[in-house]
């Protein structure tokens, strides 16, 4: 019911209702679209805010995005109704509103396209999605074909949500000369100085046709009449009204009477989106549908195909053959995506999260490390000369800090170095560090290296007379926003997190020819690391945090959220937790937040307020930041066991981020293996019944870390000063695993083989033993066979 | 299909599907419900700002009562499935969401109940919603009754909206203890400082059965499965499944099995609505279903009487017998109760703006005078010591001004004379004038008289050196926010209103006995209308005023917005009109602005965007301030109609407001006959096909005035100083009319009638002929019989 296609290009599901939350999801410069397998949808575009053109049937909030999507009769969506016009019969593909169990069923959830292939009433039908690489808009193709062998009378409906658009100014209409149904909008604002805002704005959305429809009707109401959308009255008719909207709530719904012989199919193409001006959809149909080329094609069809290149560009520096296929399947074809829809797209906010933006970025340096350089450049232009970094990037002059950005919290300079750090291994880009900057507040430009030095600084000030630092209103996931609200509440979690970065920059510093600098973070680190455990360790695990009221939280007395997990990653992490300790708290991570679907953010959930910790308990158990299987915190536990050398368990965990092995995993999950959610629902000893199911949000900081597991950890493969070094660490039940490694222009074809009379790794280059499996002075376009040897396990 | 009940207390409906919109509505101290015909439902109620327990599907953006409220598949409401188990039919009361069209229905808007009574699969089922008087509550009676001669044994499904809580928490499960559905979430926030506000909310949402349900379900999802909300799954199951919600869409949906003898009838009793914590629900199932009063009845009873009680508190001070039995129908039962709507709740906001505060409230005057006069001076204490009125008033410690209120307005200061004249008339209470009140930045407690001689004075100090009175960014019905922000444009209205305030205050300061000072504000007014004929008169009305850039608009070369109904009115009210001017432009209005409708605010309607006009041309054409028929414009235009003695145009526009008097023109409005809204569409010249249509919205400045127009002008039984003036204004086609006024604890029930041999009107108190019509020295607890003799016409 659900795999893989053939070349691993699409996730196919062959049930409309089995698994309803089923989706794919396409994104270009401007815009993304999240498909559900039934066809509903949530479409964004970038003007420079994020903006809709298929609406809620009511005034919807604009707020970010949510997980768990919840889908409801009107929600926004794509249909074809089909009508049989000598039974009366009527369908919908894919799936709503109609509901009709289709004969056959297949969703194609693929990197480039959403397709989906249907037959009902004796019809072959097949819809498709793709996107152009950089407007706004969406190119469908809708196509009947008669699978009986008689001569079928039919009536083609493709409907697409307008929804409610503005309580200011909405309506539509056909409009004869675009060939298009055209609803118009003002976006409502009351104040004077916001006119300019919204005067620029893509307040159309249009359904642009390729074939001059039969008939049309524009008024949502009209076209449902009293038979409501799954039954809708105006279809009873003979010929959809024709009517337009005048301030009702608008439709996109247009009719096509069709005659098929047996075996005969029909393709109708439309252009779907916003638009400001009638001029601009006019330049669409010329575009799209105007003048073929001399090969024949219509700008249609030259858009799909650059869309399927714009997409290919997003590959990884990693191709895997393992004893896992669902691993494979994932790691080649999906998470460099996902990585690239980040990096692309920044979520689609103007103002991306300072953390969020440098990791979504540290991303990119697998895939198209220029894009990184200029994203950590970006940032640091707007670091303080405090050496404080900001809540979010502001990637737009007409941004602003929005939502939580507003809410101040004191973890963003850990992330500098950090995330800097994957750039520098991946591609020895060291002149980055010599760049001059200038700062937010000031003209003087000083180097990368002095800017991350501020930063580092301003971790080292902001700190009590203990050298714990300070939360503030929260640091990352940002859910504890009492904690420490009043000054005085320390975060346990961001002294280790400093002590990391202190690491991470000393090392960077060294090898950048700054030792003594080098010398001065490492002995930072090293005495938080005293501290962290002077303060925070509490027997078999690290505590949290300590409140405003020098409540210590996160410990063995605490009922809920008796652990957490970040404070035990980064711990592994900033080398605090000794051998002794390691094994306790990877022992009591085991034993309290490890679950079938991963581990648990912390534990037991909140079940209700605690005002000493805030904002995180009063999130839904099992949710967010509260107890879910959150992947961004799980995968920086798997990256800290990988460093510590912990392999069988990180693999474990590994596995259980990606829906799968087997189907009733992907059912429980309620989410194709396409994309790794920011949670599942975690709370698994409090509410078995609900956990592990999908957020269905593919925004999430995990994926760039799954890369560095794979990279760093799993496959060993991560890039030094000097080349690269190979230090795989195949789970025990692997006896060999195989992968193309693309490194800094070349390429390496490693093979992976635990063999008899192998002790200790051994690594082999064109035949020839590397003694430190640190292979040097790659050429740029050489490919290298490699071969690891391992010991049997 | 459409008509009043016997005693006029219900507004009847035979159809759900004639008139999809119609709606009754009610309301107490602390909530608004807006009930459809269909069984959707919106909900508010104060906490102190506006909220919901009954949500949308989805996130919904909070916002003012918006016009044309769109109903969809999961609109929130309340309804009863009703299953019968011998042939698993299915059916809804009253008709969504199955809408399987019943063989009889009857839905019954009343005072102070909304009521259903419905045939179906061989029962009568009746559905009734009232309030308690204080608590924010909805108390409901589902009752089934069997019309056939058989046995039935039924499933009865009561099904209320829950909807889409919240993204921080939601659930929704049956509370055994409570016996009670109850759905618990948190609203979000992300700011520290915004959780004590978030603190002390009812989240939680709960249906409260008196009678133990058999089952229940408190999932959306679950509850309907496959076959969605109009035939959901779960009640094709022998028993709803008990499951809760965790983290999704909750509802609240119970299953009664029911077995009836031929004619039994069984009868349920629920209360819905918000709840802090059980504790309040438990206490509610206490007072409401708890034990009985010594004569049997239980709260719930006792509640609903004292609702009615509650509502009968809210007559006006007139009962009238006319040949128009619509005008009587809508005059005795229904515009009192719109007008005591408005003064008790303020349309539901923390911060109404000023000119509406002041105008519902005057309302007050004829109902509970001293609610008015409190009004009066709560207003003036948010008075500035320049004699600025603010653009809002502020009713609760914690509110802000919100949305329009924060768009300087220019025009706030000429209601108060305005308003508080009505009062005077009304009470006689000059009193007032004495008070003493501090301003909004100065202690300084000064006269009520030497407030409104500073909001006077403020009003002449806020002109340019013609005379006219700068704009800003919006005077009343706020439309036009780009003629004068750049602080030169003027508006001619508000030169004239101000003219007319002056008038207005004049008078109130000479009766009480500052001779001086009336003089000066009537010279003002002279002058200012000179300057209004100098530069304002377009040869057949007056313009609406001159822009930043010098443009006068709102004339004849406009070819949109060429002429306005407001400068029109004000020019007749303020006395700038002289007979030639009145006669041409109350013609314009009649040829360019009445409709079948009413008139409309401006014609014809904008189109497209003017630059220097500003946002009414971004409104929808016909809508709002876009050309609609605005009634509260409108009552200004008829109020003004008899103050200039045209009483025949004044008659027929009156009624105009009114949906009727025949079915065809109340479905072409699509609205009950029980409230004003506050528009009809326009642009009745442009898109004839729409006008006509209800806003449905029921909050607007008209019905007091329309009141006014009833007690000043049609029936004339104005308050003075002295008595009560009697100069009834009947159109020519009544030959009688009679009314009870109730005026100053005194009761008139006058006759009014042509009679041959009378040329000018005659009236008799108690036999006894009255010169000038004034009668004085009435005795409180005292009733008059009174004739008026009019000549025939």
């Amino acid at each position: 019911m659900i795999h893989p296609s053939e070349t691993g290009e699409f996730y196919e599901l062959t049930s409309p209702t089995a698994l309803p939350k089923a989706s794919g999801f396409l994104w270009n410069d401007t815009m993304m679209i999240h498909m559900n397998c039934r066809g509903y949808a949530v479409a964004q575009f970038m003007q420079p805010e994020p903006a809709k053109y298929s609406h809620a049937p009511n005034l919807e909030m604009k707020t970010f995005m949510q997980p768990e999507q919840p889908y409801y009769a009107h929600h926004p969506g794509r249909f074809l109704y089909v009508k049989d016009e000598e039974t009366g019969e009527i369908i919908s593909a894919p799936y709503e509103p109609v509901r009709r169990e289709p004969d056959r069923y297949l969703f194609r959830a693929g990197k480039a396209s959403i397709e989906w292939k249907i037959e009902s009433l004796g019809l072959h039908i097949e819809l498709s999605l793709r996107l152009p690489r950089a407007e706004p808009l969406e190119l469908w193709r809708m196509s009947v074909r008669t699978l009986s062998g008689t001569k079928r009378k039919l009536s083609l409906y493709p409907y697409f949500t307008v929804g409610y658009m503005s309580w200011m100014n909405q309506s539509g209409e056909y409009r004869e000369d675009l060939q298009a149904m055209v609803a118009t909008s003002v976006t409502p604002y009351q104040k004077v100085q916001d006119y300019p805002k919204i005067n620029g704005l893509k307040d159309k959305t249009f359904l642009l046709a390729e074939t001059k429809p039969d008939a049309w009707e524009a008024s949502q109401d009209r076209f449902e009449g009293e038979g409501g959308l799954w039954s809708p009255s105006s279809l009873k008719e003979d010929q959809l009204a024709g009517g337009d909207a005048r301030y009702e709530t608008p439709v996109c719904a247009l009719q096509y009477r069709v005659e098929l012989n047996p075996g005969e199919e029909k393709e109708f193409r439309f252009l779907f989106g916003p638009a400001r001006t009638e001029e601009q959809i006019r330049a669409m149909r010329e575009a799209y549908f105007g003048a073929r080329s001399a090969d024949g094609r219509t700008g249609f069809e030259r858009a799909e195909e650059e869309y399927a290149a714009y997409i290919a560009e997003g590959i990884g520096c990693l191709d895997i053959q393992t004893p896992d296929p669902g691993l494979d399947n994932f790691v080649n074809h999906w998470l460099p995506r996902q990585m690239d829809y980040h990096g692309k797209t920044n979520r689609l906010t103007t103002d991306p999260q300072t953390r969020n933006y440098l990791q979504d970025n540290m991303g990119m340096s697998y895939i198209e490390p220029s894009i990184a350089r200029a994203a950590f450049r970006t940032a640091l232009r707007q670091q303080k000369a405090s050496g404080e970094m900001p809540d979010g990037i502001i990637l737009h002059p007409d941004a602003e800090l929005k939502y939580i950005n507003q809410v101040p919290h004191s973890d963003h300079c850990v992330w500098v170095p950090i995330c800097l750090s994957t750039y520098l291994d991946e591609t020895g880009d060291t002149s980055i560090l010599m760049d001059e900057i200038p700062f937010a507040d000031s003209a003087e430009s000083v180097t990368v290296l002095e800017h991350i030095n501020r930063a580092m600084q301003w971790l080292m000030r902001t700190r009590d007379e203990r050298g714990l630092n300070y939360i503030d209103q929260g640091d990352w996931c940002d859910p504890m926003n009492m904690v420490g609200y009043k000054g005085i509440g320390v975060s346990g979690w961001l002294t280790m997190a400093s002590a990391y970065a202190f690491r991470v920059w000393a090392d960077i510093c060294e090898e950048a020819g700054h030792a003594v600098v080098a010398a001065e973070f490492r002995q930072q680190a090293d005495e938080t690391n005293e501290t962290v455990n002077r303060y925070l360790w509490d027997g078999d695990w690290y505590a949290r945090g300590i409140t405003d009221d020098q409540v210590v939280f996160g410990v063995k007395e605490d009922k809920e959220g008796r652990i957490f997990i970040n404070p035990q990653s980064w711990a592994l992490l900033c080398g605090a937790a000794d051998e002794e300790k390691q094994q306790r708290l990877i022992r009591s991570v085991e034993e309290q937040l490890e679950t079938p679907y991963g581990v648990e953010k912390l534990a037991p959930s909140y079940t209700a307020m605690r005002e000493d910790v805030g904002r995180v308990t009063q999130k839904h158990p099992g949710t967010a930041e509260n107890g879910a299987v959150y992947n961004h915190a799980a995968a920086f536990y798997i990256y800290a066991l990988y460093q510590v050398g912990e392999k069988e368990s990180a693999y474990r965990l590994l596995r259980k981020m990606i829906p799968g092995p087997n189907e009733e995993d992907i059912l429980r999950r309620g989410q194709l293996p396409i994309f790794i959610p920011n949670y599942y629902r975690g709370a698994y000893r409090q509410f078995p019944h609900t956990a592990g199911r999908s957020s269905h949000l593919f925004n999430t900081g995990t994926v760039p870390w799954v890369y560095r597991c794979l990279i760093d950890g799993l496959f060993g493969v991560q890039g030094t000063p000097q080349g690269l070094a190979i230090r795989p660490q195949l789970p025990a039940e692997w006896n060999e695993a195989s992968l193309t490694r693309r490194f800094r222009s070349a390429e390496l074809r490693i093979a992976i083989k635990r063999q008899p009379g192998v002790s200790t790794a051994e690594v082999y280059v064109d035949g020839v033993l590397v003694e430190d499996g640190l292979l040097t002075d790659l050429k740029e376009g050489h490919t290298y066979e490699v071969l690891v040897k391992l010991p049997l396990k």
